[in-house]
C-alpha cells in the first residue's frame, strides 16, 4: 500500500519525489519525502526543494526567522494554516507566501497526496504538533 | 492561430497564463505573458511570476547583478544558453539555477509552447538580441 502512494505521487509531480524526509521526520506526523532543487551557496540565498506528503502527513507549527518561505503547490491536495485563521485547502497552482514570524503549519489532506516546492530563506523555529484531535476535524 | 496557442498553454500550465508582458516586451522577441504570483515586500526579497513564451519566443542575452534567478519547468519545451556554452534544451521538471554574473538567456522552441516559473533577486542588465539567423540553427 505505502508503494502505491509513493508510486501515485511520483507520477503526479513534475519536480521529483525524492528521498524520505529523514532529517525533518521528527517535525513532522507522517511520512514526507524531499528533493532537493537548488542549494543555497554564496550567491543564492534560498534553498528550493519538493516536498512531498503521504495522505495524512503535515508537519508541526513552525516559525520562519530571518527570512520568508513561498510554497507552490504542484499536485494533490493539502492544508495550509496560520495561527489565528482557518485552515486553507491547497490545490495544485496555489501559492502561499509566509512571512517571518508568521506561525503556522502545512501538509496533506486525510485523503490525497500532497506535493509543493518550497522556497525558503533563513531558519525555522519548531513547535507544538497537529495532534490528530485537531487534525481529523478539518476533514478531508 | 494566437488565441489556439495562448489556449493550449493556459491548459498546459499549473501557474496561470497571465497577461501579455507589455513592461519587457522590448527585451523579448516574439509574445510572451506574464503572472506574478508573489512581489518583493520589506521581507521577502524574491519576485515569483509564472512566465509563458510562445513559440520562438525568446528573450535577449541578460545579466542579473544583485541577486540570481531560478527558473523551474512547468510546462513546454525550451532553451537555456549561457554565454560560451551550447544551449541546453529544456523540459517540465527542469530546474535552472542562474548566479549572478552569467550572461544568458531562454525561451521556447521553435515549435513549442514553454512555461517557467522565475525566481528572481536583484536586478537584469539587458544585451544583445538573440537573432533569427543564431536562434533557428538550433533547430527544434
Amino acid at each position: 500500500m505505502g508503494m502505491a502512494k509513493n508510486e501515485a505521487a511520483v507520477k503526479n509531480d513534475l519536480f521529483g519525489f525524492g528521498e524520505k524526509n529523514v532529517a525533518f521526520a521528527k517535525y513532522f506526523i507522517g511520512d514526507s519525502y524531499l528533493n532537493g532543487l537548488v542549494a543555497p551557496d554564496d550567491n543564492i540565498d534560498v534553498n528550493v526543494a519538493n516536498v512531498n506528503f503521504e495522505p495524512g502527513c503535515r508537519n508541526d507549527w513552525h516559525i520562519h526567522h530571518d527570512g520568508f518561505q513561498i510554497l507552490l503547490v504542484t499536485a494533490g491536495e493539502g492544508w495550509y494554516q496560520e495561527e489565528g485563521k482557518p485552515a486553507r485547502k491547497l490545490h495544485p497552482g496555489d501559492v502561499v507566501a509566509i512571512h517571518e514570524g508568521v506561525k503556522h503549519w502545512h501538509g496533506a489532506t486525510k485523503d490525497s497526496c500532497f506535493s509543493h516546492i518550497a522556497i525558503t530563506k533563513g531558519t525555522s523555529e519548531w513547535l507544538e504538533k497537529v495532534d490528530d484531535e485537531y487534525y481529523d476535524q478539518l476533514g478531508k
